[in-house]
């Protein structure tokens, strides 16, 4: 018993990706689905990885001077139509409440798809000088969006993010707090998640409703498909000017602010699954894991095996790793699979025989290796291990996006690697949005973003044949 | 300038404590209003209460093997319906989601107010055996309840809060939690807020819509009314029957679970504000108060001030003392002022002439006082002051609480009590609801609590002269 009935509930990740996300998703407990369509039930292990970002991101935002606030859940209607490119964007998906104790409203209220329009009408009412310059606001909190087709993490009618709201007095400085946060974003990738990004700014057809520049951090997923994992927004004075927010500046006139705002959600955990998941479940990198060590004992009835077990796990805990000691009666083959299908780094497997041999063996997640140690030198070589583990996933990642990154001068080519389902593919354009939206036609692709690099890879648009203004990287995309 | 004309606007607290205490909110920067009737934004100031106070709970819940969740924030309405005692109690200040996608809906959705049955329904899916129990889960969130009349923290359409929601294999195991987590806010009042607590069971009038036994946190405000700070609930099996959340017991007998829930809220800024409040201002405990100490420069154009203001500074942050040293161009008096109406624990005042001296000023903000130190010994001082305020500050409300608690015997006294603006009344009570409505009509006093310490003070029930059956906490309350 074991192991093989607790795999087999898994579709293989080559076989369908769709349902074996789904799988991963309800097998590693991360999720369930609730009674209201779309809306999901973030279970402890799942809410645990996000508890692990937030963290990480908060404590980034703080140290570069963001202070956390907290808006209101609902936006009324005469608030949220102000300002016009905005509610375009969004009014189409919005959720809204029309009864209050037993009362039919007198104004209808939008539950906050993105809070651009309360922020902006509080900053209103605070900001009056140089001196109240700059502000830069954070919120945790939930959004809905109401969508038809929804998808665990990925896509669904509310989910949880965190949302940056900066207002600034001049437009370098606003800039930079854009790209800044981009840096912080891409840090977060790096340094935790194990995922290297590619970054750029979003064409004019992509960008954010309300926004002047988007710039975004895109993931390669293990289907080749892109998922655009995070966006940070230069939004220059146009929601400043629709709510009436300015500044006495140094020189005694009056000035509208320039303003960010910059997110990342729970779709960051669908990253984490579909970039580095395989076949037996989830695979965390180490700083992101809950639990960075299963220690499973073999035979634990037998003297002496559950002592150690305790010894070692007592010893890591002392060096702050996050450790687990299943000590439960399964078997020692099933408990392998849970820890395979919930993604912990490493297992470590201790029994009588190990004992007997002074040693424990020690299997890595992410590439199944096995490796056997002396007992008294596994505790102080875990955290070495853990940081080995945390660079080859990101290694593999990034080699898996250079790997799937190709390049097509002319558009024949890129409709054939397109239908060869490529990754990435870089193609100079135009400008023109006809060309962006003909490309999608035919292959489903779209424009992910214009790297900051824009060494050009030819003189045309290979759509239409008018001059190349810019290099884009392409993508099916979630 | 400076210091009056920043000070004027507040009214004083015993002048009008209503209009004084949002007079602190606002000036203090807490919180403002939004255009929502009855949504508040909580500004940074404010929320870093609340993630203070969040930060110290979620570690104790942790430690007690409680887990972080995230469940919707919509409930259909069918699943809302299913208990009936919770929905009589929730269903009049509900608000309701009747439009998504520009469509209206086939069934409504209510936002929470509370997310028993959420949980309840989860729990359902989830538990199946009693190796599957206890399940111990937490969620931070906002809620919203239509409120007719709101007051910023106190009672508002939504505000923050914690829901715990536990389920267990035995009424022992529950009840044990129930009281368990009233033990740990407790101790968040006595080591974060120092606030004490009046703690007892409610009664059947005053208990949660759906609990068998609701279990309370009493603190007394400046004004002698009482405010509810914080619940738990020991619910028995009537939502898990409502539900069917059944396991299977060790003797293979198939049980209902027994559950409990528990919550405090943003309630508890206003809980901090009006006990330890002053006319000029927030008087924050130190471990709360996001800043500690406020170095505050006299003459800091003079050489030497600064320097020394940033060697302070420096040298306390190296001690993780939260601190902020206040060289913008206002006057020393006007930061003074600001100072004392954010409420920092501890203001250092470092002019020239201290520099001379080798010295500088530290004052005191709970009771004014002003100690010259030597500069060599300021750093190493402040941790134990900040101790000692601590202490002080809890002493000087828990002195508060027995000077204005009192005993009455007969109802005549303690109506006279009452109308005097008594804080508590302890009283004895047979147990009919009748007694308790004819208290509250004759002096708007509503019973806070039966206190565990149950030693009986007479033998019948003053107001109807039947056998007397509880000794109970009478207060008039928010």
């Amino acid at each position: 018993m074991g192991k093989k009935k607790f795999v087999k509930a898994i579709t293989s990740r080559d076989e369908d990706f769709a349902q074996w996300y789904t799988d991963v998703c309800r097998k590693a407990e991360l999720m369930d689905y609730s009674e209201a369509k779309g809306f999901i039930i973030y279970r402890p292990y799942g809410y645990a990885l996000w508890e692990n970002m937030k963290n990480y991101l908060d404590n980034s935002f703080k140290k570069t001077g963001h202070e956390n606030v907290y808006m209101p859940l609902v936006i009324p209607e005469s608030l949220f139509l102000k300002e016009a490119e905005h509610v375009e964007g969004f009014a189409p998906e919005t959720a809204i409440v029309t009864v209050g104790g037993n009362e039919e409203l007198q104004e209808r209220l939008i539950i906050r798809p993105t809070s651009e329009v309360l922020f902006c009408n509080h900053y209103a009412k605070v900001i009056e000088s140089h001196r109240d310059l700059p502000k830069k606001y954070n919120q945790w909190c939930s959004v809905v969006r109401w969508e038809k087709t929804t998808r665990p993490f990925l896509r669904g009618s509310e989910f949880l993010w965190q949302e940056g709201h900066t207002a600034h007095a001049t437009e370098e400085e606003a800039r930079k707090e854009a790209l800044d946060m981009l840096d912080i974003y891409e840090d977060l990738g790096k340094n935790l998640l194990a995922i290297p990004f590619v970054t750029g700014v979003k064409t004019e057809k992509e960008k954010f409703a309300g926004a002047v520049d988007t710039y975004t951090i895109e993931a390669l997923m293990h289907d080749n498909k892109a998922l655009q994992s995070g966006t940070t927004h230069y939004l220059g004075t146009g929601f400043a000017k629709a709510f009436d927010i300015n500044f006495q500046d140094k020189d005694g006139s009056l000035k509208s602010v320039y303003q960010t705002s910059w997110g990342v959600s729970t779709r960051l955990i669908g990253a984490v699954i579909m970039v580095h998941g395989d076949d037996s479940g989830l695979v965390l990198p180490p700083y992101l894991a809950p639990i960075q060590v299963d220690i499973i004992p073999i035979m634990q009835h037998v003297d002496g095996v559950l002592d150690k077990a305790n010894e070692l796990k007592k010893s890591l805990e002392a060096l702050n790793i996050r450790v687990r000691l299943d000590d439960t009666d399964k078997s020692p083959g099933w408990k392998f699979s849970e820890s395979e299908m919930r993604g912990t780094p490493l297992r470590i497997e201790v029994g009588p025989r190990d004992l007997e041999n002074n040693q424990a063996v020690i299997v890595k997640r992410y590439n199944r290796e096995k490796i056997t140690f002396k007992l008294s030198d596994i505790t102080e070589s875990i955290p070495s291990l853990l940081k080995d583990i945390h660079e080859a996933m990101y290694d593999r990642a990034l080699k898996n996006i250079e790997e799937n990154t190709r390049e097509a001068t002319d558009y024949e080519t890129f409709k054939k690697i397109m239908n060869e389902n490529a990754g990435y593919v870089k193609m100079m354009w135009c400008g023109d949005e006809a060309c962006e939206t003909k490309i999608k036609e035919d292959t489903k692709a779209t424009s992910r973003c214009m790297p900051f690099d824009q060494t050009p890879i030819g003189e045309e648009c290979p759509v239409c044949k008018k001059k190349a203004k810019h290099l884009v990287y392409y993508a099916k995309a979630y």
